[in-house]
């Protein structure tokens, strides 16, 4: 008899990012993708969350590769992370192992990867798998969607993309393999569902460079910046098209774009004529209408050159009135605000800002409905797998499909860590491998978990009020004899509220008073009893509930 | 010789919410609004922020009225604030004031505010000024602009508006009055700058109607859930036109939605047929078919009827796999991804969920560009104050303006704080009045500041760890007689770190024996070697960075 096929996912579904998908057979296991999220506004001080590997670990000697379809974050940021705890060869396209290099160093990882270049095109084995790179369009350059063999049949991952048919560099998606594969028979497409609430069709790239054309021709005496993402090197190389034609010298900041545009230009996947490149310190022998900026920041991040020249921070390059300032990206959902605030900032400083909703200077990256519907026409699986999305995505993506025709008991509504088994003829949900959030903070990894968030929850609302007391225990009782001190952070200001804690004190020494005539010497007990009461005093006064700790001290 | 007028916001300019403006002549001071704002991001366990009122509060002999536009929190919500502190006449429309009610029984005002009701159309006598009330259309109904008459000139203040041609009750905006003042001279026009960067109009309250008519005839065997803001009385009344003609009955969900239905039913702005209404505990005697819900939570506010349903979590009403909820209202800046975690969870337990993007199930109340200009060529004013917006709005709002042949240096670009100082014939900023935010944290106004949220935002970021030391202090030095013991909460779980928590003690061993061996007495100096020591041993260890606490107490 025949083993089924596995396939369940470690993150991106029912969330964004950590997009990580896994494929076992028998005793052979392929990954795909290995990505991290970003933290949530509950998760404080958190830095990264990645998934949990806990099954994969489990399972080391099955694992046979790690394929990775695009270099953004959410589908590689976590490989360090894995391959820290078991080196297995790592598969992706020139550029997308280029743009990793310097992750992996970071990490101490670079002599010890086994990484493997395939072109998009390109197939190889993998245990029982074999793996063809088929290529696609996509906000970073050397995408590529998966087509996996296995015993079982052929099985799709599309990783991210859109249909560009006119993209920058290169040639576009590969629509001919997708429907070859699909008319031989495609068991399992596991198709992206980020824009699958937007109608219509995502435009070009190429869209973008003419708006910039025309801002380019409007902005006779300004000097133009324009913040993008660093690795999405088409709409780079569009600003060095214009910064060409119009006869402006190209400036680069931020480390991750020095970075980014550095290793694609080595690789051949951006093209800037040397004599364009100039330093900071040369920009003063340019007038503003000789220069354009290309500058990390299209986020708001706190600590990018966007963000500390809105907040007149940046050591070496300040705004100017008259400043024409281009945000070309779309803010990720949680950033809004922080967007906001950098283009207010600028704008007080006198630029002119123009961003999305105001002018088209941004496309996505993602395939909207009518796209969604293209690839599913040229796939027609025998199944559907919707993948990376919140719920909501999921479902509306199961309403397309459903749409065009599918029966809904063959597509798969999942969360991570629900396995889907396969056979040739059939496909359901059974069981489930652990997956959750792992989160890193710091050099920690897995060491911040829920009681520690609650804590930092509590104190983040509340802050904290220690009391110290000293205490001499004697036969069947104690006296207190130093204190009670009290210390509070994040509570009130300590100077504006002595009788405040004045009180507070007395309500300690009253607490005290009772336990000793109560003979307690449980110190456990004394400590709750002395939180319990200033809790309800601190209630009743203020209404707010700080996280109360008392030490008490045996003389 | 005349004296000049001063305008100034205490809040809303380059900022969303506390809106507040004040108009002072002479010994007349007239307020229009006394709005809150929501905390940002960043003011952690804040639960609203209220305008600096200290130059009032220092000038109040010469406050003669405090006029309010409509019963919106961004316009309303600090005015118990105000009034505990100095008991100012109140002139708002009927419905502003009938919910304002609750809000003021809550901080036992009720009984002594000075409320004066005043239809719109209806002028009168505040100091100096005539006040005049002309009709708007909004999201709230009886929503009011402001004119002034004031010794220079007039001046009116928008509120919040849109060009409603066709509202659910009452009459339409006032144009005709807005052109009549605008013929004979307006010297100042404060305007609301929501919605500059919307090109178009906004629609008509009534479209939402016409498709909640489609919504309601395409679920013929669902039951209906519409969340919604409980103060947007008209879309509560197309939803029981809807019920009525759909022969639904009528399930209200959520206090504050109870609360506004009934003071607007009373108040003739809301009506409802008794018998389309029932209560919770008759839901059971009616199919899914004959029965929608009103509930509120559209923000998806955690404690509201609607979240709680959604985690599953209400007591007594549960979603059903068919359910189709209506979210009727855009979110917030700040909660889209609370409103999309209450989606996904509605979802996850088989509703069908309709929003904004997917539908066209709310319209905004405030106006676009072409209603923005359409009311500057009916006022046609000297200069321009535009109001209720972020910077980058009011410079938008400046752009509008300019783009329609006004002056640059007629519009006025302020922040909250700034003066500006108008006679008939000039209008300059000049000077600043105390301004900012001002938190309220349960029952403390005020008493939480930077230095307190900055502690905060450190014991979220990283945690917590107290050190305590008993010492014995002798001749020339201390010795060490208890402990060190580390407490450590929000930092690493305890539990998993005791290794780590043995070094940090040995740290603290050595700190104190060096300390000793230098016969240090000064336990400032003390405190702050073991923290300095434990800093650098954690951030080595773990680049973590949390608050360190260290207790000495003397035997």
């Amino acid at each position: 008899m025949k083993n089924k096929l596995k396939v369940f996912s470690l993150g991106g579904l029912g969330e964004i990012g950590k997009n990580m998908t896994v494929l076992e057979y028998g005793g052979d296991i392929l990954i795909i993708d290995c990505g991290v999220a970003f933290p949530q506004d509950d998760m404080l001080g958190v830095d990264l969350v990645i998934p949990d590997f806990t099954y994969l670990l489990k399972n080391k000697q099955k694992i046979r590769g790690l394929v990775l379809t695009h270099a953004h974050e959410d589908h590689v940021g976590s490989t360090p992370f894995f391959l820290r705890e078991y080196n297995v060869p790592v598969y992706g396209t020139k550029l997308t192992l280029g743009l990793m290099e310097n992750k992996l160093r970071e990490h101490d990882l670079l002599d010890t990867a086994k990484l493997n270049c395939v072109a998009s095109g390109g197939s190889f084995g993998v245990g029982c798998f074999t793996v063809e790179f088929i290529r696609t369009t996509h906000s970073i350059a050397d995408s590529v969607a998966v087509a996996v063999t296995t015993p079982v049949g052929v099985v799709i991952h599309s990783g991210d993309f859109k249909v560009d048919y006119t993209p920058i560099h290169g040639e576009s998606i590969d629509l001919q393999r997708f429907a070859e594969l699909g008319k031989r028979g495609v068991l399992l497409f596991m198709c992206e569902s980020t824009n699958v609430e937007e109608k219509g069709y995502t435009l070009s790239e190429r869209n973008v460079g003419v708006i910039f054309d025309g801002i380019f021709n409007q902005s006779p005496g300004q000097r133009i910046m324009v913040a993008t993402f660093s690795s999405n090197i088409h709409r780079i190389q569009q600003i060095v098209f214009c910064a060409e034609k119009h006869d402006r010298k190209i400036l680069i900041l931020g480390r991750s774009m020095v970075n980014a545009i550095k290793k694609a230009s080595e690789l051949g996947y951006l093209s800037i004529p040397e004599h364009l490149l100039i330093e900071i310190n040369e920009l003063r022998n340019y007038p503003d209408n000789k220069v354009v900026v290309i500058t990390t920041g299209s986020q708001g991040e706190p600590m990018s050159a966007l963000s500390r020249m809105s907040a007149a921070e940046h050591r070496q390059m300040g705004i100017k009135p008259g400043d024409k300032i281009i945000i070309s990206a779309s803010p990720i959902p949680g950033n809004e605000k922080t967007v906001s605030k950098v283009i207010n900032d600028l704008m007080r400083l006198g630029a002119e800002v123009l961003y999305e909703g105001l002018m088209e200077v941004h496309v996505s990256g993602h395939a909207k409905q009518e796209e969604l519907k293209l690839l599913h026409a040229l796939v027609k699986p025998k199944y559907l797998l919707p993948i990376h999305g919140e719920y909501r995505h999921l479902k509306h993506h199961r309403d397309l499909a459903v749409s065009m025709g599918m029966d809904k008991n063959d597509i798969f509504l999942m969360e991570i860590g629900d396995v889907l088994e396969l056979s040739e003829d059939e496909a359901y949900i059974k069981g489930t491998v652990p997956s959750g959030h792992v989160y890193v903070d710091g050099l920690g990894v897995g060491d911040v978990g829920s009681v520690v968030l609650r804590d930092r929850k509590h104190l983040a609302a509340d802050g904290l009020l220690v009391v110290t007391v000293g205490v001499s225990a004697g036969d069947g009782g104690f006296t207190a004899v130093l204190g009670p001190e009290l210390i509070s952070r994040g509570f009130v200001f300590m100077k504006d509220a002595d009788n405040f804690f004045e009180e507070a004190k007395n309500i300690v020494r009253l607490t005290l008073e009772d336990c000793g005539a109560k003979k307690m010497t449980d110190f456990g007990l004394i400590r709750n009893a002395i939180r319990d009461d200033l809790k309800e005093f601190i209630w009743h006064r203020a209404r707010r509930n700080p996280m109360i700790l008392s030490v008490i001290m045996e003389m």
